[in-house]
Protein backbone atom coordinates (compact mmCIF):
# COMPACT_ATOMS: atom_id res chain seq x y z
CA UNK A 1 0.00 0.00 0.00
CA UNK A 2 1.27 3.17 -0.87
CA UNK A 3 1.17 6.65 1.07
CA UNK A 4 -1.33 7.88 -1.58
CA UNK A 5 -3.62 4.64 -0.97
CA UNK A 6 -3.87 5.19 2.27
CA UNK A 7 -4.37 9.12 2.21
CA UNK A 8 -7.07 8.28 0.06
CA UNK A 9 -9.19 5.40 2.01
CA UNK A 10 -8.74 8.42 5.03
CA UNK A 11 -10.55 10.81 2.93
CA UNK A 12 -13.26 8.56 1.64
CA UNK A 13 -13.89 7.04 4.84
CA UNK A 14 -13.31 10.31 6.11
CA UNK A 15 -11.51 8.46 9.58
CA UNK A 16 -7.97 7.68 10.30
CA UNK A 17 -8.95 4.85 12.73
CA UNK A 18 -6.81 1.90 13.24
CA UNK A 19 -8.44 -0.97 15.02
CA UNK A 20 -6.22 -3.09 17.15
CA UNK A 21 -7.51 -6.85 17.33
CA UNK A 22 -5.71 -7.90 20.65
CA UNK A 23 -8.35 -10.59 21.23
CA UNK A 24 -7.95 -11.92 24.74
CA UNK A 25 -9.48 -15.21 25.36
CA UNK A 26 -10.13 -14.25 28.73
CA UNK A 27 -12.52 -10.91 27.65
CA UNK A 28 -14.37 -12.64 24.51
CA UNK A 29 -18.15 -12.63 25.19
CA UNK A 30 -19.16 -16.01 26.94
CA UNK A 31 -21.11 -17.25 23.77
CA UNK A 32 -18.06 -17.24 21.78
CA UNK A 33 -16.12 -19.17 24.23
CA UNK A 34 -17.09 -23.14 23.39
CA UNK A 35 -16.09 -22.46 19.84
CA UNK A 36 -12.58 -24.27 18.28
CA UNK A 37 -12.14 -21.20 16.61
CA UNK A 38 -13.04 -18.30 18.76
CA UNK A 39 -10.63 -15.92 18.42
CA UNK A 40 -10.87 -15.92 14.32
CA UNK A 41 -14.91 -15.78 14.96
CA UNK A 42 -15.20 -13.07 17.38
CA UNK A 43 -12.41 -10.60 15.05
CA UNK A 44 -14.57 -11.27 11.83
CA UNK A 45 -17.59 -9.92 14.01
CA UNK A 46 -14.99 -7.05 14.61
CA UNK A 47 -14.02 -6.32 11.13
CA UNK A 48 -17.65 -6.85 9.56
CA UNK A 49 -18.80 -4.36 12.09
CA UNK A 50 -16.14 -1.69 11.60
CA UNK A 51 -14.56 -1.88 8.49
CA UNK A 52 -16.45 1.17 6.69
CA UNK A 53 -14.71 3.99 9.72
CA UNK A 54 -11.42 1.59 9.54
CA UNK A 55 -8.39 2.34 7.32
CA UNK A 56 -6.04 -0.04 9.28
CA UNK A 57 -6.58 -3.53 11.67
CA UNK A 58 -3.41 -4.14 13.98
CA UNK A 59 -3.16 -7.38 15.47
CA UNK A 60 -1.22 -7.83 18.38
CA UNK A 61 0.97 -10.78 17.63
CA UNK A 62 1.42 -11.83 21.52
CA UNK A 63 -2.56 -12.50 22.02
CA UNK A 64 -2.27 -14.36 19.70
CA UNK A 65 0.96 -16.25 20.60
CA UNK A 66 -0.49 -16.99 24.11
CA UNK A 67 -2.76 -19.30 22.45
CA UNK A 68 0.08 -21.31 20.53
CA UNK A 69 -0.51 -22.92 17.44
CA UNK A 70 -4.21 -22.25 17.61
CA UNK A 71 -3.54 -18.61 18.02
CA UNK A 72 -1.29 -18.30 15.44
CA UNK A 73 -3.75 -20.14 13.38
CA UNK A 74 -6.10 -17.38 14.08
CA UNK A 75 -4.13 -14.67 13.77
CA UNK A 76 -3.10 -15.90 9.90
CA UNK A 77 -7.06 -16.36 9.79
CA UNK A 78 -7.58 -12.89 10.41
CA UNK A 79 -4.86 -11.11 8.24
CA UNK A 80 -6.24 -13.55 5.19
CA UNK A 81 -9.59 -12.48 6.12
CA UNK A 82 -9.16 -8.30 5.95
CA UNK A 83 -6.83 -9.02 2.86
CA UNK A 84 -9.45 -10.95 0.47
CA UNK A 85 -12.36 -9.35 1.82
CA UNK A 86 -11.67 -5.51 2.31
CA UNK A 87 -8.40 -5.52 0.55
CA UNK A 88 -8.04 -1.72 1.03
CA UNK A 89 -7.44 -2.16 4.39
CA UNK A 90 -4.14 -1.79 5.95
CA UNK A 91 -3.21 -4.35 8.25
CA UNK A 92 0.07 -4.04 10.45
CA UNK A 93 1.65 -6.73 12.31
CA UNK A 94 1.34 -5.26 16.13
CA UNK A 95 5.17 -7.68 16.46
CA UNK A 96 7.49 -5.14 17.55
CA UNK A 97 10.24 -7.42 16.46
CA UNK A 98 13.99 -6.61 16.15
CA UNK A 99 16.91 -8.67 15.34
CA UNK A 100 20.24 -9.26 12.98
CA UNK A 101 19.90 -9.18 9.23
CA UNK A 102 19.39 -12.54 8.36
CA UNK A 103 16.97 -13.23 11.30
CA UNK A 104 14.75 -9.70 10.05
CA UNK A 105 14.87 -11.40 6.68
CA UNK A 106 13.16 -14.33 8.71
CA UNK A 107 10.49 -12.19 9.96
CA UNK A 108 10.06 -9.65 6.76
CA UNK A 109 9.13 -13.15 5.07
CA UNK A 110 6.75 -14.51 8.08
CA UNK A 111 4.69 -11.17 7.97
CA UNK A 112 5.27 -10.41 4.21
CA UNK A 113 4.86 -13.21 2.41
CA UNK A 114 3.82 -16.14 4.74
CA UNK A 115 0.79 -13.73 5.88
CA UNK A 116 0.24 -10.94 3.61
CA UNK A 117 0.66 -8.13 6.55
CA UNK A 118 1.38 -4.62 4.66
CA UNK A 119 3.38 -3.40 8.13
CA UNK A 120 5.23 -4.44 10.81
CA UNK A 121 5.77 -2.81 14.26
CA UNK A 122 9.92 -3.15 15.32
CA UNK A 123 12.02 -1.99 18.05
CA UNK A 124 14.94 0.30 16.90
CA UNK A 125 17.43 -1.40 19.54
CA UNK A 126 19.88 -3.00 17.22
CA UNK A 127 20.05 -0.49 14.41
CA UNK A 128 20.05 0.06 10.75
CA UNK A 129 20.44 -3.30 9.47
CA UNK A 130 17.56 -5.16 12.03
CA UNK A 131 15.42 -2.55 9.64
CA UNK A 132 16.65 -2.60 5.97
CA UNK A 133 15.15 -6.06 4.98
CA UNK A 134 11.90 -4.74 5.53
CA UNK A 135 12.38 -1.92 3.11
CA UNK A 136 13.06 -4.30 0.56
CA UNK A 137 9.38 -5.23 -0.03
CA UNK A 138 7.93 -2.34 -2.08
CA UNK A 139 4.79 -0.90 -0.80
CA UNK A 140 5.01 -2.58 2.60
CA UNK A 141 5.95 -0.82 5.59
CA UNK A 142 8.58 -1.07 8.61
CA UNK A 143 7.15 0.77 11.75
CA UNK A 144 9.96 1.90 14.21
CA UNK A 145 8.83 2.23 17.69
CA UNK A 146 10.17 6.13 18.71
CA UNK A 147 8.31 7.58 21.91
CA UNK A 148 5.72 4.88 23.21
CA UNK A 149 2.75 4.99 25.77
CA UNK A 150 3.71 3.00 28.13
CA UNK A 151 5.09 4.09 31.70
CA UNK A 152 8.97 2.64 31.03
CA UNK A 153 9.21 5.11 27.93
CA UNK A 154 10.89 7.66 30.11
CA UNK A 155 13.48 4.53 31.31
CA UNK A 156 15.55 4.92 28.32
CA UNK A 157 13.69 6.98 25.19
CA UNK A 158 14.20 9.98 26.54
CA UNK A 159 17.81 9.63 27.54
CA UNK A 160 19.59 13.41 25.85
CA UNK A 161 22.77 12.73 23.75
CA UNK A 162 26.00 14.27 24.63
CA UNK A 163 27.21 14.62 21.33
CA UNK A 164 24.12 16.26 19.55
CA UNK A 165 21.89 17.23 22.55
CA UNK A 166 19.05 14.84 21.23
CA UNK A 167 16.73 12.60 23.10
CA UNK A 168 17.15 8.61 22.08
CA UNK A 169 13.59 8.99 20.60
CA UNK A 170 14.97 12.17 18.37
CA UNK A 171 18.10 9.87 17.29
CA UNK A 172 15.92 6.95 16.10
CA UNK A 173 13.27 9.05 13.80
CA UNK A 174 17.01 11.16 12.43
CA UNK A 175 19.07 8.45 12.08
CA UNK A 176 16.06 6.19 10.99
CA UNK A 177 14.50 8.22 8.41
CA UNK A 178 17.76 7.64 6.26
CA UNK A 179 17.52 4.09 6.03
CA UNK A 180 14.10 4.70 4.20
CA UNK A 181 11.56 7.05 3.09
CA UNK A 182 8.05 8.47 4.02
CA UNK A 183 6.69 5.76 1.93
CA UNK A 184 8.06 2.81 3.40
CA UNK A 185 8.92 4.17 7.37
CA UNK A 186 6.38 5.10 9.95
CA UNK A 187 6.78 5.50 13.52
CA UNK A 188 4.50 4.47 17.10
CA UNK A 189 4.24 7.81 18.58
CA UNK A 190 2.26 7.24 22.08
CA UNK A 191 -1.21 9.34 22.15
CA UNK A 192 -0.20 9.66 26.10
CA UNK A 193 3.45 11.95 24.98
CA UNK A 194 1.76 14.86 22.88
CA UNK A 195 4.31 16.86 24.88
CA UNK A 196 6.58 14.92 21.94
CA UNK A 197 4.54 15.31 19.17
CA UNK A 198 5.89 18.62 18.29
CA UNK A 199 9.53 17.04 18.57
CA UNK A 200 8.71 14.21 16.23
CA UNK A 201 7.35 16.30 13.54
CA UNK A 202 10.34 18.55 13.16
CA UNK A 203 12.31 15.72 12.46
CA UNK A 204 10.09 13.96 10.47
CA UNK A 205 7.20 15.47 8.87
CA UNK A 206 5.99 13.46 6.32
CA UNK A 207 6.04 10.12 8.12
CA UNK A 208 2.90 8.67 8.63
CA UNK A 209 2.55 8.02 12.78
CA UNK A 210 0.93 4.75 14.42
CA UNK A 211 -0.39 6.44 17.02
CA UNK A 212 -1.99 4.22 20.24
CA UNK A 213 -2.86 4.98 23.99
CA UNK A 214 -6.17 7.10 22.95
CA UNK A 215 -9.14 5.26 24.90
CA UNK A 216 -7.87 2.78 27.46
CA UNK A 217 -4.77 4.21 28.53
CA UNK A 218 -5.79 7.68 28.28
CA UNK A 219 -4.31 9.84 25.97
CA UNK A 220 -6.28 12.46 23.94
CA UNK A 221 -7.09 12.39 20.61
CA UNK A 222 -8.11 16.64 20.32
CA UNK A 223 -3.60 16.76 21.25
CA UNK A 224 -2.54 14.32 18.69
CA UNK A 225 -4.61 16.11 16.05
CA UNK A 226 -3.15 19.21 16.22
CA UNK A 227 -0.24 18.70 16.67
CA UNK A 228 0.69 15.37 14.40
CA UNK A 229 -1.47 15.78 11.46
CA UNK A 230 -0.05 17.07 8.34
CA UNK A 231 -1.13 17.26 4.88
CA UNK A 232 -1.57 14.02 3.99
CA UNK A 233 -3.64 13.18 7.37
CA UNK A 234 -0.10 11.54 8.69
CA UNK A 235 -1.58 9.91 10.90
CA UNK A 236 -2.67 6.34 12.01
CA UNK A 237 -4.57 6.67 15.54
CA UNK A 238 -5.38 3.26 17.42
CA UNK A 239 -8.05 2.33 19.99
CA UNK A 240 -8.23 -1.46 20.89
CA UNK A 241 -9.98 -2.04 24.12
CA UNK A 242 -12.23 0.53 24.13
CA UNK A 243 -13.73 -0.47 20.35
CA UNK A 244 -13.33 -4.44 20.82
CA UNK A 245 -14.36 -4.63 24.42
CA UNK A 246 -17.20 -1.33 24.55
CA UNK A 247 -19.29 -4.48 25.49
CA UNK A 248 -19.03 -8.18 26.53
CA UNK A 249 -22.58 -9.75 25.93
CA UNK A 250 -23.81 -10.83 22.65
CA UNK A 251 -24.08 -7.62 21.02
CA UNK A 252 -20.41 -6.76 21.05
CA UNK A 253 -20.37 -6.22 17.47
CA UNK A 254 -22.57 -3.87 17.50
CA UNK A 255 -20.78 -1.69 20.66
CA UNK A 256 -18.07 -2.10 18.73
CA UNK A 257 -19.32 0.03 15.68
CA UNK A 258 -20.81 2.43 17.79
CA UNK A 259 -17.39 2.82 19.34
CA UNK A 260 -15.53 3.09 15.96
CA UNK A 261 -18.13 5.24 14.75
CA UNK A 262 -17.80 7.42 17.56
CA UNK A 263 -14.76 7.60 17.01
CA UNK A 264 -14.87 8.43 12.98
CA UNK A 265 -17.33 11.32 14.24
CA UNK A 266 -14.67 12.84 15.93
CA UNK A 267 -12.05 12.45 13.28
CA UNK A 268 -14.26 13.52 10.76
CA UNK A 269 -14.56 17.02 12.24
CA UNK A 270 -10.43 16.91 12.63
CA UNK A 271 -9.68 16.24 8.97
CA UNK A 272 -12.34 19.41 7.78
CA UNK A 273 -10.70 21.56 10.37
CA UNK A 274 -7.43 20.81 8.56
CA UNK A 275 -9.34 21.28 5.38
CA UNK A 276 -8.37 17.57 4.02
CA UNK A 277 -11.71 16.50 3.45
CA UNK B 1 16.00 -22.95 36.22
CA UNK B 2 18.31 -21.59 38.99
CA UNK B 3 21.98 -19.94 38.40
CA UNK B 4 23.02 -22.56 40.96
CA UNK B 5 21.47 -25.47 38.84
CA UNK B 6 22.64 -23.89 35.42
CA UNK B 7 26.21 -23.46 37.13
CA UNK B 8 26.24 -27.17 38.06
CA UNK B 9 24.76 -28.29 34.58
CA UNK B 10 28.36 -26.16 33.18
CA UNK B 11 30.25 -27.87 35.83
CA UNK B 12 29.23 -31.37 34.54
CA UNK B 13 29.22 -31.32 30.95
CA UNK B 14 32.17 -28.67 31.31
CA UNK B 15 30.91 -26.52 28.97
CA UNK B 16 29.20 -23.48 28.72
CA UNK B 17 27.58 -23.83 25.03
CA UNK B 18 24.37 -22.90 23.66
CA UNK B 19 23.23 -24.29 20.72
CA UNK B 20 21.51 -22.15 17.82
CA UNK B 21 17.86 -23.77 16.78
CA UNK B 22 17.97 -21.39 13.40
CA UNK B 23 16.59 -23.69 10.92
CA UNK B 24 16.21 -22.45 7.81
CA UNK B 25 14.33 -24.82 5.67
CA UNK B 26 16.10 -23.86 2.57
CA UNK B 27 19.40 -24.95 3.88
CA UNK B 28 17.89 -28.59 5.47
CA UNK B 29 19.96 -31.19 4.09
CA UNK B 30 18.04 -32.64 0.87
CA UNK B 31 16.69 -35.71 2.45
CA UNK B 32 14.95 -34.09 5.04
CA UNK B 33 13.28 -31.62 2.60
CA UNK B 34 10.32 -34.38 1.74
CA UNK B 35 9.36 -34.68 5.33
CA UNK B 36 5.74 -32.64 6.74
CA UNK B 37 8.26 -32.15 9.56
CA UNK B 38 11.37 -31.37 8.33
CA UNK B 39 12.28 -28.93 11.00
CA UNK B 40 11.88 -30.68 13.88
CA UNK B 41 13.38 -33.71 12.43
CA UNK B 42 16.07 -31.90 11.89
CA UNK B 43 16.42 -30.26 15.47
CA UNK B 44 15.94 -33.60 16.82
CA UNK B 45 18.69 -35.00 15.61
CA UNK B 46 21.02 -32.28 16.08
CA UNK B 47 19.75 -32.41 19.90
CA UNK B 48 20.09 -36.04 20.02
CA UNK B 49 23.83 -35.40 18.96
CA UNK B 50 24.32 -32.35 21.14
CA UNK B 51 22.90 -32.75 24.40
CA UNK B 52 25.95 -34.06 25.92
CA UNK B 53 28.01 -30.57 25.29
CA UNK B 54 26.07 -28.49 25.54
CA UNK B 55 23.68 -26.54 28.54
CA UNK B 56 20.95 -24.14 26.42
CA UNK B 57 19.69 -24.84 22.94
CA UNK B 58 18.30 -21.00 21.81
CA UNK B 59 15.81 -21.34 18.54
CA UNK B 60 15.18 -18.31 17.29
CA UNK B 61 11.22 -17.31 16.63
CA UNK B 62 12.11 -15.61 13.59
CA UNK B 63 13.19 -18.84 11.30
CA UNK B 64 9.84 -20.95 12.39
CA UNK B 65 7.22 -18.03 11.82
CA UNK B 66 8.46 -17.83 8.91
CA UNK B 67 6.58 -21.28 7.63
CA UNK B 68 3.72 -20.26 9.77
CA UNK B 69 1.56 -22.55 11.55
CA UNK B 70 3.85 -25.23 10.45
CA UNK B 71 6.51 -23.63 11.64
CA UNK B 72 5.04 -22.69 15.05
CA UNK B 73 4.49 -26.29 15.28
CA UNK B 74 8.00 -27.30 14.37
CA UNK B 75 9.37 -24.61 17.61
CA UNK B 76 6.61 -26.34 19.72
CA UNK B 77 7.41 -29.84 19.60
CA UNK B 78 11.27 -29.31 19.50
CA UNK B 79 10.51 -27.07 23.19
CA UNK B 80 8.52 -29.67 24.25
CA UNK B 81 11.40 -32.53 22.84
CA UNK B 82 14.06 -31.03 24.84
CA UNK B 83 11.86 -30.75 28.38
CA UNK B 84 10.71 -33.75 28.30
CA UNK B 85 13.90 -35.52 27.21
CA UNK B 86 16.74 -33.32 28.25
CA UNK B 87 14.64 -31.65 31.15
CA UNK B 88 18.19 -30.10 32.82
CA UNK B 89 18.84 -27.91 29.35
CA UNK B 90 17.73 -24.45 29.87
CA UNK B 91 15.35 -23.44 26.34
CA UNK B 92 15.56 -20.03 25.62
CA UNK B 93 13.16 -18.26 23.10
CA UNK B 94 15.22 -15.84 21.10
CA UNK B 95 11.76 -13.69 20.62
CA UNK B 96 13.63 -10.02 21.01
CA UNK B 97 10.10 -9.30 22.19
CA UNK B 98 9.53 -5.96 23.73
CA UNK B 99 5.77 -4.24 24.52
CA UNK B 100 3.69 -2.60 27.05
CA UNK B 101 2.96 -4.74 30.31
CA UNK B 102 -0.85 -6.33 29.06
CA UNK B 103 1.11 -7.38 26.06
CA UNK B 104 4.22 -8.57 27.52
CA UNK B 105 2.15 -10.78 29.77
CA UNK B 106 0.72 -12.39 27.01
CA UNK B 107 4.06 -13.08 25.95
CA UNK B 108 5.03 -14.36 28.91
CA UNK B 109 2.38 -16.54 28.95
CA UNK B 110 3.17 -17.75 25.53
CA UNK B 111 6.82 -18.37 26.09
CA UNK B 112 6.68 -19.66 29.98
CA UNK B 113 3.54 -21.55 29.63
CA UNK B 114 1.71 -22.45 26.38
CA UNK B 115 5.52 -23.28 25.32
CA UNK B 116 7.72 -24.31 28.65
CA UNK B 117 10.71 -21.91 27.83
CA UNK B 118 13.03 -20.99 30.73
CA UNK B 119 14.12 -17.79 29.23
CA UNK B 120 13.28 -15.30 26.63
CA UNK B 121 15.37 -12.69 25.14
CA UNK B 122 13.76 -9.03 25.01
CA UNK B 123 14.77 -5.42 23.62
CA UNK B 124 14.89 -3.29 26.45
CA UNK B 125 13.44 -0.25 24.37
CA UNK B 126 10.21 0.19 26.01
CA UNK B 127 11.46 0.03 29.85
CA UNK B 128 10.72 -1.57 32.92
CA UNK B 129 7.00 -2.12 32.74
CA UNK B 130 7.63 -4.10 29.33
CA UNK B 131 10.33 -6.47 31.69
CA UNK B 132 8.82 -6.90 34.65
CA UNK B 133 5.49 -9.58 33.99
CA UNK B 134 8.66 -11.75 32.74
CA UNK B 135 10.08 -11.46 36.26
CA UNK B 136 6.91 -13.09 37.95
CA UNK B 137 7.70 -16.62 37.14
CA UNK B 138 9.72 -18.27 39.19
CA UNK B 139 13.09 -19.78 37.80
CA UNK B 140 12.61 -17.73 34.38
CA UNK B 141 15.18 -15.68 32.73
CA UNK B 142 14.44 -12.45 30.90
CA UNK B 143 17.40 -12.02 29.30
CA UNK B 144 17.82 -8.19 28.14
CA UNK B 145 19.55 -6.67 24.56
CA UNK B 146 22.52 -5.10 25.65
CA UNK B 147 25.41 -4.42 23.11
CA UNK B 148 24.25 -6.78 19.84
CA UNK B 149 26.80 -8.52 17.78
CA UNK B 150 25.00 -6.85 14.25
CA UNK B 151 26.76 -3.86 12.48
CA UNK B 152 24.05 -1.56 13.40
CA UNK B 153 24.76 -2.12 16.97
CA UNK B 154 26.52 1.44 17.36
CA UNK B 155 23.67 3.39 15.18
CA UNK B 156 21.84 3.73 19.40
CA UNK B 157 23.59 0.94 21.94
CA UNK B 158 26.56 3.18 21.98
CA UNK B 159 25.17 6.93 22.13
CA UNK B 160 26.68 8.57 25.34
CA UNK B 161 24.33 9.91 28.43
CA UNK B 162 24.85 13.46 28.71
CA UNK B 163 23.87 13.67 31.82
CA UNK B 164 25.88 10.59 32.93
CA UNK B 165 28.34 9.62 30.74
CA UNK B 166 26.94 6.26 30.57
CA UNK B 167 26.67 4.61 27.06
CA UNK B 168 22.96 3.38 25.83
CA UNK B 169 23.55 -0.07 26.36
CA UNK B 170 25.28 0.49 30.44
CA UNK B 171 22.19 2.58 30.87
CA UNK B 172 20.22 -0.87 30.23
CA UNK B 173 22.41 -2.72 32.68
CA UNK B 174 22.72 -0.54 35.60
CA UNK B 175 19.03 0.49 35.47
CA UNK B 176 17.58 -3.12 34.30
CA UNK B 177 19.82 -4.67 36.82
CA UNK B 178 17.50 -2.91 39.50
CA UNK B 179 14.18 -4.46 38.13
CA UNK B 180 15.04 -7.65 38.93
CA UNK B 181 18.83 -9.47 39.80
CA UNK B 182 20.95 -12.10 38.89
CA UNK B 183 18.93 -14.82 39.59
CA UNK B 184 16.29 -14.04 36.67
CA UNK B 185 18.19 -11.73 34.05
CA UNK B 186 20.82 -12.19 31.68
CA UNK B 187 21.63 -9.68 29.19
CA UNK B 188 22.94 -10.25 25.32
CA UNK B 189 26.26 -9.38 24.41
CA UNK B 190 27.97 -9.63 21.18
CA UNK B 191 30.66 -11.70 21.04
CA UNK B 192 32.26 -9.76 18.42
CA UNK B 193 32.39 -6.86 20.52
CA UNK B 194 34.58 -7.69 23.35
CA UNK B 195 35.88 -4.17 23.77
CA UNK B 196 32.55 -3.69 25.79
CA UNK B 197 32.81 -6.81 27.69
CA UNK B 198 35.14 -4.98 30.71
CA UNK B 199 32.40 -2.43 30.87
CA UNK B 200 29.44 -5.02 30.62
CA UNK B 201 30.94 -6.60 33.85
CA UNK B 202 32.06 -3.43 35.79
CA UNK B 203 28.07 -3.10 35.90
CA UNK B 204 26.76 -6.53 35.74
CA UNK B 205 29.57 -8.70 37.42
CA UNK B 206 27.28 -11.52 38.52
CA UNK B 207 24.60 -12.26 35.71
CA UNK B 208 25.02 -14.47 33.06
CA UNK B 209 25.45 -13.06 29.81
CA UNK B 210 24.28 -14.35 26.64
CA UNK B 211 27.21 -14.29 24.03
CA UNK B 212 26.23 -14.96 20.22
CA UNK B 213 28.69 -14.10 17.37
CA UNK B 214 31.09 -17.00 17.91
CA UNK B 215 31.61 -18.61 14.37
CA UNK B 216 29.89 -17.50 11.28
CA UNK B 217 30.14 -13.86 12.82
CA UNK B 218 33.32 -13.80 13.64
CA UNK B 219 33.46 -13.47 17.35
CA UNK B 220 36.40 -14.79 19.61
CA UNK B 221 35.73 -17.45 22.12
CA UNK B 222 39.05 -16.61 23.83
CA UNK B 223 38.20 -12.86 24.34
CA UNK B 224 34.41 -13.99 25.66
CA UNK B 225 36.36 -16.19 28.52
CA UNK B 226 39.32 -13.71 29.70
CA UNK B 227 36.83 -10.56 29.92
CA UNK B 228 33.40 -12.57 30.65
CA UNK B 229 33.90 -14.62 33.09
CA UNK B 230 32.72 -14.65 36.65
CA UNK B 231 32.81 -17.41 39.63
CA UNK B 232 29.80 -18.67 38.04
CA UNK B 233 31.20 -18.90 34.82
CA UNK B 234 28.54 -16.57 33.98
CA UNK B 235 28.60 -17.12 30.14
CA UNK B 236 26.49 -19.08 27.55
CA UNK B 237 28.11 -19.04 24.57
CA UNK B 238 26.08 -19.57 21.25
CA UNK B 239 26.81 -21.13 18.15
CA UNK B 240 24.22 -21.55 15.52
CA UNK B 241 25.41 -21.86 12.09
CA UNK B 242 28.93 -23.19 13.11
CA UNK B 243 27.01 -26.10 14.47
CA UNK B 244 23.75 -26.83 12.76
CA UNK B 245 25.04 -26.73 9.01
CA UNK B 246 28.93 -27.98 9.87
CA UNK B 247 27.58 -30.68 7.21
CA UNK B 248 24.78 -30.49 4.36
CA UNK B 249 24.30 -33.94 3.63
CA UNK B 250 22.83 -37.04 5.42
CA UNK B 251 25.29 -36.89 8.15
CA UNK B 252 25.10 -33.38 9.29
CA UNK B 253 23.90 -34.74 12.70
CA UNK B 254 27.13 -36.26 13.10
CA UNK B 255 29.09 -33.09 11.87
CA UNK B 256 27.37 -31.23 14.52
CA UNK B 257 28.66 -33.03 16.74
CA UNK B 258 32.46 -32.67 15.95
CA UNK B 259 32.09 -29.10 16.05
CA UNK B 260 29.94 -28.70 19.40
CA UNK B 261 32.76 -31.45 20.78
CA UNK B 262 35.29 -29.20 19.51
CA UNK B 263 33.60 -26.16 21.12
CA UNK B 264 33.06 -27.54 23.93
CA UNK B 265 36.90 -28.78 24.09
CA UNK B 266 37.94 -25.24 24.18
CA UNK B 267 35.69 -24.40 26.66
CA UNK B 268 36.53 -27.05 28.99
CA UNK B 269 39.96 -25.47 28.96
CA UNK B 270 38.66 -22.15 29.52
CA UNK B 271 36.97 -23.69 32.74
CA UNK B 272 39.86 -25.32 34.22
CA UNK B 273 42.04 -22.25 33.65
CA UNK B 274 39.32 -19.98 35.58
CA UNK B 275 39.23 -23.27 38.32
CA UNK B 276 35.86 -23.45 38.01
CA UNK B 277 35.98 -27.47 37.30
Amino acid sequence: MTPTQLFEQIRSKQSFLCVGLDADMAKLPAHLCGSQDAIFEFNRAIIDATHHVTVAYKPNTAFYEAHGIQGWRALSETVNYIKSVYPEIMVIADAKRGDIGNTAKMYAKAFFENMNCDAITLSPYMGRDSVEPYLDYLDRWAILLAITSNSGYADLQTIENKETGLQLFEEVLQRSSRWGSANNMMYVVGATRPDYLEAVRRIVPEHFLLVPGVGAQGGSLDDVARLGMNKQCGLLVNSSRGIIYADSGERFAEAARRSAEELQQKMQQMLKRAALI
